[in-house]
């Protein structure tokens, strides 16, 4: 965070000893050795049902003119107001994995503060972060998280289905990359009704039986499920 | 076609009137004015429901020793064999959209023939109208075409959802698509399942009840049931 001149005075967490061979260069600070007086900007990059834990244990601590800030899709950020006043959300939306470098120039970043001065720290750290940062409230932030779910958790369970079948048969599964890539660019620039191609939208009832045929053949239960149910609701909105 | 060193001698259709107009400088070919004694190698870009039609009008003009290849993925080719011994498909994985260039070259083309000549031929034309060319089974390609229904035509139906619901909250529906590219990187080049991410994967009851409550009360009952079975399978296969 250095290089995006963001003074990043620690990370704080439990056990420092567990991160620090990992990672000899990050400043760690055990949490219960933060500076008693120390006003600061706590960016809480952990699991929603760790939030509240988290700033129990740094009221204990005297911090309590600190700002805090969580970074989740569907935290209620109400909830924090009791122990800290300041406090605020700086939500990435964007999916994270091991092993691969973000370009945060490239993610949304929402934000949001329970009051004017704590909105204005975090929109000085988003902007720094990345270059597109818009402010949101906080409802409005919660459904972007339900669409993320869609999105990316379905998403991947549904290419998923894919992936699994193509193996299964020994058909190298990379063959359906350019047609996924197709998929989320056209949805991107039309609505998806008018997008909708293939044997549901057709009516095409004898393509579709022989896919039900296969599924049943191969055993594939729920998959066999979802082949239904997306079919019903492309046909529903068809009529 | 001709760019890529193929000779067109036609495009075949019912009535060259309806399109010439649009294609002023296409060499449209009424079905019923094909030179009799012409061997020819025909591209059929119909419905699969088309198919066996034309190919009954083709043999009444006396074609029979002519070539006929298919596009579809799910088609049965072996049901041409009695019409015409030289049968095959030239299957381009990928969906087509108006007002759009398709660049050939970054989409998979899958052929097969009833024998090798014909093979050879369809090989041929393949390879000059793009160059990731792959014969395949008559087996896989109908497999293939099952998990494109997936990832195209119920991958668009499902960003279809938070496109719907992204433009009721009045959401710009362009700040998911950061995350709907990443969703495809990542599932191309990992496993879906270590790939899976969200409430669903790690129990977190409490947003997906926040998540079911949200649908309810908006009336989304068919995106409800769909959230539910996701989220089951999600579940299901990390237990």
């Amino acid at each position: 965070m250095a290089d995006r001149g963001i003074e990043l005075q620690g990370i704080v967490v439990r056990d420092p000893k567990k991160y620090e061979e990992l990672y000899p260069n990050f400043p760690f600070i055990s949490i219960n050795k933060i500076p008693k007086s120390k006003e600061a900007t706590f960016i809480l990059c952990v699991k929603d049902d760790q939030i509240m834990g988290f700033l129990d244990e740094l009221i204990q601590f005297g911090l309590s003119n600190s700002t805090v800030v969580h970074c989740s899709g569907s935290f209620n950020s109400r909830s924090m107001t009791p122990y800290f006043e300041n406090n605020g959300y700086l939500y990435p939306l964007q999916t994270f994995n091991q092993n691969h470098d973000i370009d945060f120039d490239a993610i949304p970043i929402f934000v949001g503060g329970s009051n004017s001065n704590t909105l204005n720290t975090i929109l000085t750290i988003a902007n720094r972060l990345g270059n597109n940062v818009h402010e949101i409230s906080e409802s409005k932030r919660k459904t972007l998280h339900l669409c993320a779910v869609y999105i990316n958790n379905f998403g991947n369970r549904l290419f998923g289905v894919a992936q699994d079948i193509a193996n299964k048969e020994e058909i190298p599964f990379e063959y359906l990359k350019p047609l996924a890539e197709e998929t989320v660019r056209v949805v991107f620039e039309k609505n998806h009704k008018s997008a909708q191609t293939g044997p549901a939208k057709r009516k095409d009832i004898s393509t579709i039986e022989r896919h039900l045929d296969y599924l049943r053949e191969k055993g594939l239960i729920e998959e066999l499920e979802m082949y239904l149910m997306f079919t019903k609701m492309i046909q529903d909105e068809n009529r």
